[in-house]
């Protein structure tokens, strides 16, 4: 509520949720007030089969949840042997003696089944009232975590059991794509008429540099998900960079690997972001040697041995300067591919040629047994802040590389679009 | 809702909100369902008098903010010519053609106010019903964050001022430390006696690598907020990395530009991110001219001239290494300082000597006047996942250059157990 914490509970919730194959219906958070958290435990659970509350159940005065849950539903607070004896263990093995605030936590709603809590002080617990059944858990995310992971899904299926009203479990299927526009891309989906259409959930989701697609159903529409997924693979076709829980730059450092390939960076503009990406997953040391961070003009030349009087003549940010940089990082590194960018990441350092959010990229690879070199650059243009800049040249950079290792020759929407902007700029003139 | 995306936005909100001196009543989240997103606009708006509705803005089917606006409180929807203009402008700037999806965007309740968006495609908008001032935002948070150090605050400052109900706004003073742990520096904050105890809010953020303490007060506090601010800063003392808006980045440039020196990097299990942390700030460039990223054993020799048989001798995760790659560094880049990193990000890699998390750091200065160089290198253990490593040990690469240049001789905390480490290891063996 103080714009201190970012929850991230209960994006964990409705995960494990999920999985169940239950929706989330409304998620809902309110300060430390007696009376706002009765009023929003009867609101929720007239309206919602299950309601999870989180946070609440720790010594102090302001965990209020057990109150909460006594008041709103007219219900005992007693002291509760399950969970009475689970803080003296707990206590004793850690050596502190059972304080007064700590046993606070042993008095929980009577009647109510108690949740495990393997990882620290509080039991959680459940109750039925409004017939919807009220899971409390500490907010201490290990905590949450460890009791989602453990006796709440089977407390859960047994609630729906009971009134017969067994829960179909949902699964998701995961696309990740680099180059498409959110828009453009649901609307092209929506236009074609996929046979699974009106039966599978489709959702979409964007994390720069990347865009997600996924679809979801439940467990006994496997084989039409199984369908979905196919389906949209086809359709997305080049544009996948991903699939499934593999990140942009895993999906890369699995495929170089395949090939046997190694890769070199030549950064100017992104500063060492793209060799940081490739490296933040495991795996990267098989097909990463080195890469270079060319951020003055001076350092272009004499750590990649660009011809500082080609920098002179084109610029930094120019075709000929990338193409040279790619090709000094081939050189220096032995790497078999090599990416290269130069760009005004801004917000100072525009010019009318070059405007903030210009960047050459150059990309290819050297061709060990013919020695031969196959570079080729182009000019993308992102004018969207200086880090969304860097994230998303960063992503062309991967991605370029990626068709380039699967022999893609047909263009990226991105690049012809680019092709097409430059062109105009020519003619404008 | 469904589990994949942690909100970060609604931190955002209220961290802003509190500014303008609005304290947060409810936060709630609703699926794509326009009756439930109808009930809870009539809900909170009768409960507040500020309501910030957040998404649902975009081109797509599952957007219906502006229906739900329009349903709940009977208002006409009508294509908006200045949310129109900006469409078009937006879709000429970057070369697309304005398609009926994007058109949508264009439609708004009749008679809103529009709220700028500087940096997308959707403007926001605000109306007042139940006497309350709900106000539209996108879901991109990067375009929510240019709204609310936009148009918003002036907005909501006229609605109060309208009423005669102006409001008291909130200052809050941040610092940013480095190598402290939030419990025990919360803890020590706590047992101090400071005059202003009672009187002013204090806050602590960790957000890594970095921990954020804030004081808050209304602006007639002024005066003592100042003192607060200035008693905590002699407190925390060496630790603080940056203060208020500034990040741990921006201020090393600072200090760089400052003293007219330059850095180079020369990184390993980072593979990058200490030279694009840097980078990620404008003003780079008159600090920073070039990083290597040697994350082979081969490279460490042929880029930074490291000799290879200090690795064979000792490993690449060793003092003698890293080392040799900051004085390698320098000399290849002309800078007059630089760091040095080399360790195991894991989650595979580890040793019984250098284990998972395991890092060793050189850095320090070659004066330019007596060709001295100073170099000095410690190993730090940060067993927290690959991607928390490569963070924290960003954090300490800045921190130690920091330290470096402001000539501070006393030792961090962090330093300290590091050095304990190491003496019970070999103590152990």
């Amino acid at each position: 509520m103080s714009g201190d914490i970012t929850d991230t509970n209960s994006v964990m919730i409705a995960d494990h949720l999920k999985r169940l194959g239950l929706n989330i219906n409304r998620k809902s958070v309110v300060g430390d007030n007696l009376a706002l958290l009765c009023e929003q435990l009867q609101l929720q659970s007239q309206q919602s089969r299950v309601l999870i509350v989180n946070g609440g159940l720790g010594p102090t005065v302001d965990d209020m949840t057990v109150n909460a849950i006594c008041n709103s539903f007219e219900i005992d607070c007693v002291l509760n042997k399950q969970s009475h004896q689970h803080l003296e263990n707990w206590c004793e093995r850690l050596g502190f003696p059972l304080d007064q605030a700590n046993l606070k936590q042993a008095y929980l709603p009577q009647g109510c089944d108690v949740i495990a809590n393997p990882v620290g002080s509080a039991v959680g617990f459940s109750v039925i009232a409004n017939d919807c059944l009220i899971i409390c858990t500490p907010g201490v995310p290990r905590e949450l975590k460890a009791m989602l992971e453990g006796e709440i899904p089977s407390a859960i299926q047994a609630f729906f059991n009971q009134q017969n009203q067994p829960l179909e479990q949902i699964i998701t299927k995961r696309i990740h794509t680099f180059g498409l526009g959110e828009s453009s891309l649901q609307q092209r989906i929506f236009e074609e008429n996929f046979s699974w259409k009106d039966d599978i959930e489709l959702g979409f989701r964007s994390g720069a540099p990347t865009l997600e697609v996924k679809v979801s159903a439940s467990r006994d529409q496997e084989s039409l998900l199984e369908q979905a997924y196919q389906d949209l693979q086809s359709f997305i076709g080049d544009y996948i960079c991903s699939l499934g829980d593999q990140s942009q730059p895993a999906n890369l450092i699995a495929l170089l690997k395949q090939q046997g390939k190694t890769l070199t960076t030549a950064e100017s503009c992104t500063g060492g972001l793209i060799s940081a990406t490739l490296t933040s997953e495991s795996g990267a040391s098989d097909v990463f040697d080195a890469g270079f961070v060319t951020y003055s003009n001076k350092m272009k030349s004499s750590v990649l041995g660009v011809d500082s009087q080609l920098i002179k003549e084109h610029g930094a940010v120019s075709e000929p300067v990338v193409l040279a940089m790619a090709k000094g990082a081939l050189e220096k590194s032995g790497a078999d591919l090599a990416v290269a960018v130069s760009g005004v990441a801004g917000p100072n350092g525009g010019s009318e040629i070059n405007p903030v959010g210009s960047v050459w990229i150059a990309w290819g690879e050297k061709h060990k047994e013919s020695d031969q070199v196959d570079l080729q650059a182009i000019k993308l243009f992102y004018p969207m802040g200086r880090k969304h800049f860097q994230t998303m040249v960063t992503g062309a950079a991967l991605d370029l590389i990626r068709r380039n290792l699967l022999g893609i020759t047909a263009e990226p929407r991105y690049l012809k679009l680019a092709k097409e902007r430059s062109k105009n700029a020519i003619r404008d003139k």
